[in-house]
């Protein structure tokens, strides 16, 4: 529903982005310790001075969120919401916010995380001498976590919270990860296991001979690249993130961008589905717009499947699925982005798949022949800049 | 419905299982390449005498299904339909399933493996002169792939044939997988990933110090064991299967369970889903009950969570989470399993949740503190015999 509200509101002017300045300046150089400690801080001075003690929480909503064309991705306004103790509609958020802050900081103390739901069963309790709770559901927990998020300007992962792990990738990467060093390229038959939390502290880079990142989008597509050793022959990491790729796996190829300077390569079903992926690698998603600054790759390229593949690589009819309404509702939602909107050659694309009346899996490039994929469809789209979508 | 049907009929006598024994003198000593060209072979044959070509199929339904008691794992019995050539309702599925095992042949020549979708992509083709395809939906040829299976007693993995990866572990236990040699005590933070193949052509043991393995639910479950270093304290190894473990998952618990002596002992949440996964890695599974004998681990035991440890361990009010009517309706389903019926401690397990009238997730253990599930709700279950329930 969310998506669909940007949607609409995308014919609407984009609005200059200002992301969080405010709080940029006010965090910067601090870890998420000190940043934990400086909320509770001024809360603490907020009471000291009779005052009622608040917090200010950028707001989450997309009325918040803008696409900065600049730096290509989504971005929070500097909206910001105040959360009291002593307003009756705001008291009990006020102090979930503060509950689940302190369980942050006492993970960070003793070096350990914890899940969503581990945080949920952490943070509940009934109140001393009440019948009330501090949280009735994990659906009470989690916007709270993200609310910190923002608050403190910190990524989730940097609260030492985590989600659950998905997303393999193997290749010439050499990297040390827990303590562990780890060869990419002799991890076995199911590769690399991503895990969900990848900063810095966790996983370091140590060596790599890789010169880009092929991300395709499930696991059984990702075999069949791994059993033809593509990584091995085009010395490259093949990665997949199991659908949607999670935040630990986003996290992680925009890190492998960034520090290792490696082009990121995406190729996903011919779907409204794997149009958004793309869109979700590379400008963010819009439902968590405040950490595509750290998780976005903006510079990934769409190498298929498009669709005008089915004439250009001759294709049969057997790998044709047929659109349904919902899809083509879809497609044209994603047309409609503004990140999607002003360019061309993505309208003709979007375009183009309505007019087919179908849509194409990536698996369905085998029905020529097993390694139709990997050793001729694949590394043509590499080569042929002018099928990139950008 | 599969699993009411069983549940039902389970206040029936229980069948003698028969299991398989023509098929597997018939095919004993043979490796699957060569089961799938003596299925060929007879269907030449029966042509050249020009009899009508006809294929045998072992019957996947409940009706020839039955619990062993003695091996302790569901077993497929003797019956077996004919599916012919020259009969117009069988015409197409023996076509198919030959395909299919042509296809399967193939990928075993050389030397590769196809997902359930690739092997329907691979399959699907227009028949020259008609517009009749071979396949018209992924719906078609997944079951034709289980007949070839029960046809050739193969698993589908010696078929070539691979599911979705799913599950991660770690400890003391060094393994060959694919030719690279891995120590699953130093795999990162997510541990080693499970594939969908671990036949033993694919992964071989080389060295475990291990004395046991504990199986957890899910994957944040196990980070919290791994985090915690618990198989380096208790010198085991950890697993989980990401909810019901996919079928490599139990096979290679299995295989360390036969090859390396080591018990299995399994941590679900105290729901019947709990129970039944602890149920299929125990016995095997009810729809695909042809491969309990090569997948089932009947010695693992339950240590938990049981429905008693809610008193027993003195969890207060914020672990329970309230038993809807379906809740209700599957735990007395599963209670009347042939392999749960005649145990008390099952039938008293299981009442016990109806009458608390919640259910408890294992990672509401921590509800007390984050170390209490590892540090002492595990260690003391895995010490007191009495409280497992096989």
């Amino acid at each position: 529903m969310a998506k669909k509200k940007l949607a609409s509101g995308a014919t609407k002017k984009t609005a200059k982005p200002r992301a969080s300045k405010k709080r940029a300046s006010r965090l910067k150089g601090k870890d998420t310790k000190e940043r934990i400690a400086e909320l509770a801080r001024s809360v603490v001075a907020m009471a000291e001075r009779e005052q009622d003690p608040a917090i200010q929480i950028p707001v989450r909503s997309l009325s918040n969120i803008a696409y900065n064309e600049k730096s290509r991705h989504l971005e929070m306004g500097d909206n910001e919401q105040s959360r009291s103790f002593f307003n009756f509609g705001q008291a009990k958020r006020f102090m979930q916010t503060l509950l689940v802050a302190s369980k942050c900081n006492d993970l960070i103390d003793i070096g350990k995380t914890a899940s969503i739901r581990q945080i949920y069963y952490l943070s509940k309790h009934t109140i001393k001498g009440t019948k009330e709770k501090t949280f009735d559901d994990q659906s009470e927990s989690d916007p709270i976590i993200e609310d910190l998020e923002v608050a403190v300007d910190s990524l989730r992962e940097q609260l030492h919270v985590f989600a659950s792990n998905r997303g393999n990738l193997a290749g010439p990467i050499t990297l040390v990860d827990d303590g562990n060093t780890l060869d990419c390229a002799a991890m076995g038959s199911a590769g690399y296991a991503v895990p969900s939390i990848v900063e810095a502290d966790v996983i370091q880079f140590k060596k790599c001979k890789a010169k880009f990142i092929l991300h395709v989008e499930k696991d059984t597509v990702w075999r069949r690249f791994h059993e033809d050793r593509f990584w091995q022959e085009h010395n490259c990491i093949v990665s997949h993130g199991g659908g949607q790729p999670a935040r630990g796996m986003r996290r992680l190829l925009r890190r492998m961008h960034e520090e290792l300077k490696l082009p990121v390569f995406v190729l996903l079903d011919n779907d409204p589905w794997g149009y958004y992926i793309y869109s979700v690698i590379k400008h963010g998603s819009i439902n968590l717009a405040y950490e595509s600054r750290r998780m976005a790759v903006p510079e990934a390229k769409f190498i298929g499947v498009s669709s005008f593949d089915y004439d250009r690589c001759d294709m049969n009819d057997d790998v044709k699925i047929e659109l349904d309404a919902n899809d083509i509702k879809r497609a044209k939602q994603i047309a409609n982005y503004p990140w999607f909107k002003n360019k061309r050659p993505w309208q003709k694309e979007i375009k183009k798949m309505i007019s087919n009346g179908f849509k194409m899996e990536v698996e369905a490039m085998i029905s020529k022949n097993l390694s139709y994929l990997t050793e001729e469809y694949v590394p043509m789209a590499l080569k042929n800049k002018k099928l990139w979508l950008d």
